[in-house]
């Protein structure tokens, strides 16, 4: 299917002026950044990118979206023509998939002709800002369950689609599994689940849904035992499966006190391996509060898939050069820093990340190279960028580490040359697991603070230095 | 495409293990439900069911969706072939599409053999949930902005594919037009848009953008004025458009204020017809702030598609009955009440709701054919029902009204019989305009304080005249 129209239908009229008053072929840089975090939040997480890059290789034009556009009036016969055409040529930049990100830095940048890089906007955003919502809420689940397993099961709570992004998402930052079977078709992420409430209720006895269960399934299974009353149906549950039952699931109550209760039934039991799995309206917070009793692992449901308060990552798609030009706009409480930038992680002597560097493109300390900041503040930026920047480079970083003592990490690396992935290992389930890997590194070099679950401020200050 | 992996692993699991225990096959009743409505919420309104049926035409599990499940070891040999002839052969009755709701009325009841409707459960909980999340929220907006028009314009902060469901549930609920292009090619909704502040950044000046809009598509036209200087930017687009121009567009600012100014600048210019058009950030509540100023209309985006704080409306999907026997589950706090249910809506002397009742499928009041309401429980509920049945049916409903004095409107309709949708339509773009009429009278019988934005409680009582 085509994602062409999964547009604003500005874009197309912006493309219709444009390509009439000659602005459609002037080099325009977008780039893409979030104002804020949402209260509270330490840090944001960038994912998306490698959806982004699968949904880019659809957008074309094809009679089905041109038939659309041209009878309902939206484009006229000679944008038809242009769009009948299109194909991204720009390039594309951003941070890597599972980066940290903090507000103000721009993590995407995408470049080309105005009318190429002007119609991709709203899919942009629509991808990078629900699927960064949900692994930033994921990424603090992940932190708040330490070892212990964390299963995504929030399908049911959200759209039928922003439900297989999100098993993708919460797979990205940490979680083990998800519930979501799409999710396996589509990026290999592991799935599992094994029966509700309505299972047993279908059977005669709470006893028959288990033995029916554990016959299919195997006594390694997962019995969910609160159907009815929990003590009776942990009894039942060891009766039938044996004391070498899998795990039982609890999803009501006070999930503490249940936790304990059951666990000390269960070794009383003999089921001493069997382990507590615990479900029922869990958050980071409800989590974070469970590490001091024995749960063996948590379901998520609705908190992960609307992004734990915060459904939306907040980016926004702003052009910040034209021709080489800085543009830049001063609306009040929205404006805007002209011109393409870069932003460099520095990290301190103990290899940990200590501040986010905004710099112009191209920048180099004392003027070594690359392009100076232009303007009146050109000699107070110089100075600011170049105390931030100094210092040593190693040459060598150690093995797992994405900084070490003085680096200076890039974190907008090149993901789309002439309209083509740089990587194609960038996109599906490979991209998905390195984004995986790439995440819980760069989550480690962060200070130990921006792990906590409890309400805090962004973890690293940003640093601009850039004209405004 | 198949809908039949948007579910969730363990939905095929108890298939699994119910086709080996001989359960598979028992008549089942499930119904979805809300315990629930997002705090201060007055009501709670059903969309997505067009959706749903749609989705149900396509849930097929052919050789890709197969492969898929036996190579991961989800289901058996067994269960696949049984799945290859999957075709739902059951019963759907359901609120009408744009209908309010209160909590704890059933608003869906699905019925057919337990394997056949276990496997809906997690997709029609992703569609109602979703849709129903933002047609509750799009309502009160409406209601808000009284007669000046909506534009929805949240694609871009929510997942691609739930940005064109959240553009139809918006439409359902009164909004006047979305800025998303894919819900115009599959719902017919109507679409607008003009320009964003990067066209302006695109050009050499702020004129030059409005001159190559206004060459393109007209003086009727909105022109964006706050990329600079609101003042100069008004002036700018009069001077260009003249003052016959069609808007202005204000996105940034005290918008209160903004929008008094704009006004007065543009009757000082002669553009007395020149409409005030209002974005950024808007609510429900700041649309109600912005009743006293001459806004002449209203676009919404972030608050829209993230349901203004409630993103999910919480419908549960719970079997009641097998085989004619009321089931429920007991779990602490999550408890069920067993029995298929009927919801009836009854009115005041006055024609307006003022009840809603739940009462066992099939019920009469005074044993008068029918079945009765079952257990220890039995005269208690039926003197509860009888006195609340009790009152005489209009034989004619005054035309465009749903309800008449002293009228009990039965909610549940049938909606898919034998597994084919009772009316085809019910989906599709005939599907959404007739929701969109339907919920403009069911919300118009509603009491006047439930069309209130304040915080308040849900407007209707809901007698339950069911056994617990």
């Amino acid at each position: 299917m085509s994602t062409a129209l999964l547009t604003d239908h500005y874009e197309l009229t912006m493309l219709r002026a444009a390509l009439k008053s000659g602005a459609a072929g002037r080099r325009a840089t977008f780039e893409v950044f979030a104002r804020s975090l949402p209260a509270g939040r330490r840090y944001g997480v960038v994912a998306g990118t490698g959806r982004l890059l699968e949904a880019l290789a659809d957008f074309r034009f094809g009679p089905d979206e041109l038939s659309l556009l041209t009878s309902t009036g939206v484009v006229d016969a000679e944008t038809a023509d242009w769009l009948a055409g299109y194909r991204f040529s720009g390039e594309i930049h951003g941070f890597a998939e599972g980066e940290p990100y903090l507000p103000g830095t721009p993590v995407l940048v995408v470049e080309g002709p105005f009318a190429e890089c002007v119609l991709l906007e709203t899919l942009t955003l629509s991808v990078l800002n629900h699927d960064s919502a949900i692994a930033a809420a994921g990424a603090r689940m992940v932190q708040a369950a330490g070892d212990r397993p964390l299963i995504e099961m929030g399908s049911r709570r959200t759209h039928e689609e922003a439900a297989v992004a999100a098993a993708r998402a919460a797979y990205l930052v940490g979680f083990d599994a998800t519930s979501n079977l799409e999710a396996a078709r589509r990026w290999d992420v592991p799935t599992s689940g094994t029966a509700a409430h309505a299972f047993t209720l279908i059977h005669a006895t709470e006893r028959d849904a288990f033995a029916a269960q554990v016959a299919t399934l195997g006594v390694g299974t997962t019995l969910l035992v609160d159907t009815y009353d929990t003590r009776e149906g942990i009894a039942a549950a060891v009766a039938v499966a044996g004391p070498g039952l899998g795990a039982i699931r609890i999803d009501s109550g006070d999930l503490i006190a249940e936790v304990r209760a059951a666990r000390a039934q269960l070794d009383a039991l003999g089921a001493t391996g069997t382990r507590v799995i615990v479900t029922g309206d869990l958050d980071e917070h409800g989590i974070a509060r469970l590490a001091g009793v024995p749960a063996a692992g948590y379901g998520v449901g609705t908190s992960l898939v609307t992004g734990s308060g915060a459904p939306t990552a907040g980016f926004v798609y702003k052009l910040v050069e034209v021709d080489g030009r800085p543009v830049a706009k001063t609306s009040v409480g929205k404006a805007t820093r002209g011109g393409r930038k870069e932003v460099l992680r520095r990290h301190d002597a103990d290899g940990v990340a200590v501040v986010d560097l905004v710099v112009p493109a191209g920048y180099r300390p004392g003027g070594g190279g690359g392009r100076r900041a232009a303007g009146g503040l050109a000699d107070a930026v110089d100075g600011l960028a170049a105390a931030a920047l100094d210092g040593p480079l190693p040459s060598v970083l150690a093995p797992g580490r994405l900084g070490a003592p003085g680096y200076d990490r890039p974190l907008l690396v090149p993901l789309v040359r002439a309209g083509t992935p740089v990587d194609p290992a960038s996109t599906g389930a490979t991209g998905l697991r390195r984004a995986r890997e790439h995440h819980r590194a760069a989550i480690a070099d962060l200070p130990a603070h921006a792990r906590s679950v409890t309400f805090g401020q962004p973890c690293l200050p940003v640093i601009s230095a850039v004209p405004i």
